[in-house]
């Protein structure tokens, strides 16, 4: 798919690492295919997380009381934000397919991905309540896709294991941020505790991600309806 | 409950904001109760979200691979976590309860208390693995109670609402978190849309959020089995 655009937002510290192997195959493989493929390295950017008076260049509209959200919305409008934010924006809007590859932390992202999704996908870019969002939010041509890793295996994380259906932490995610702003969500791409498989079995996992995404622009997305979460 | 301590894990970057009315109505009502409280004003301390390297004083067991989970446990073990996480661990030690005081932002905490959950809550303290965790948790002599402001009202946020029921997003944070912790979870403090309500409205939320707080330590935990969530 020679004219698509990727974007890889990727937490993980380390290169070495299994998410660093899935990140890198991802590039490969896209690249291949001849998409246009572009990297978010957050911890190699040294992305700032925290959501606060700084992704405001100039002045604010209320000082006296500071609403991050009224305000990044205002600063949104007159392209006063900060250009840490505006870079990573830029890259969604350009993209055909995000791909967030992260382990899962506290049953969610690592803080440094959920500061990209509490910075970047602000009102006026992402969604702009309540004339738009779920169905006719901004990113309704995009797709986007969860590839993470776990510590715990695939029968902790079933509905008779101690963690309870995995399926039930990816409803904020899937549903809560990326459905809200439009995205048409793809499967997500779960690698269950690569820490405690064989180096041959980590070799598999990589390998069946890189034969997925060699079909990847032709899949459908995942119906996101709370029935298909949480219904026994 | 004069032998009582309570930590307030507080992130709002406003002091004059809805959640910092209830944060501070909190330290109020409970140290007339002669509660010892302390406050973590997360924004306020400059508190850093992210996991790295530098979590760790010193040489790290494996340097050519940094896995972040391995590491501070490690560190753990050997006292050698940096200065600003042990802070928070003491004082997550010494409390009775704590109360997580923020607004839901997509769904789930700022990034900046997830941080402070990736990073204080490690193996080692707050739980351990296999053996110790959700009932046998570190903290299972201990209560936890989120409370939360929202952007939506209660409606959006029911079942047939457009962002289904407040509960499903509770669960990660409740369950995933502080129950795998061993936390006994006091029902949440839910304060609906308060930027869309009258001032006399907002009023009456702190209110009754004091009210709640005198006969807190008589407060039975609540059931959090997936039942209780996910059931229709």
């Amino acid at each position: 798919m020679a004219d698509k655009k990727v974007l890889i937002v990727y937490a993980h510290q380390e290169p070495r690492s299994f998410n660093g192997s899935l990140k890198t195959t991802a590039v490969e493989e896209l690249s291949r295919q001849g998409c246009a493929v572009t990297v978010s390295d957050l911890y190699a950017m040294g992305f700032e997380p925290r959501t606060m008076r700084q992704d405001i260049v100039g002045d604010l509209s209320n000082p006296k009381h500071f609403n991050y959200g009224v305000e990044v919305y205002e600063a949104f409008k007159k392209r006063s934000l900060t250009s840490d934010i505006l870079a990573e924006q830029k890259k969604v809007q350009e993209a055909d397919l995000v791909i967030f590859q992260f382990p899962l932390y506290w049953m969610s992202t690592p803080a440094i991905l959920k500061g990209w999704m509490d910075r970047v996908l602000c009102q006026g870019f992402a969604f702009r309540f309540p004339d738009f969002y779920y169905d006719t939010g901004y990113f309704k041509d995009k797709l986007a896709l969860l590839s993470l890793t776990t510590g715990g295996t695939a029968e902790m994380y079933s509905k008779s294991g101690d963690m309870g259906d995995i399926r039930y932490y990816l409803w904020p995610l899937q549903h809560g941020i990326l459905r809200f702003c439009g995205f048409k969500v793809l499967a997500p791409q779960i690698s269950f505790a690569p820490e405690f498989v064989s180096q041959e079995e980590r070799k598999l996992m990589v390998a069946s991600w890189a034969q997925r995404l060699k079909n990847i622009w032709e899949e459908e997305p995942i119906d996101c309806s709370p029935a298909c979460y949480f219904d026994q």
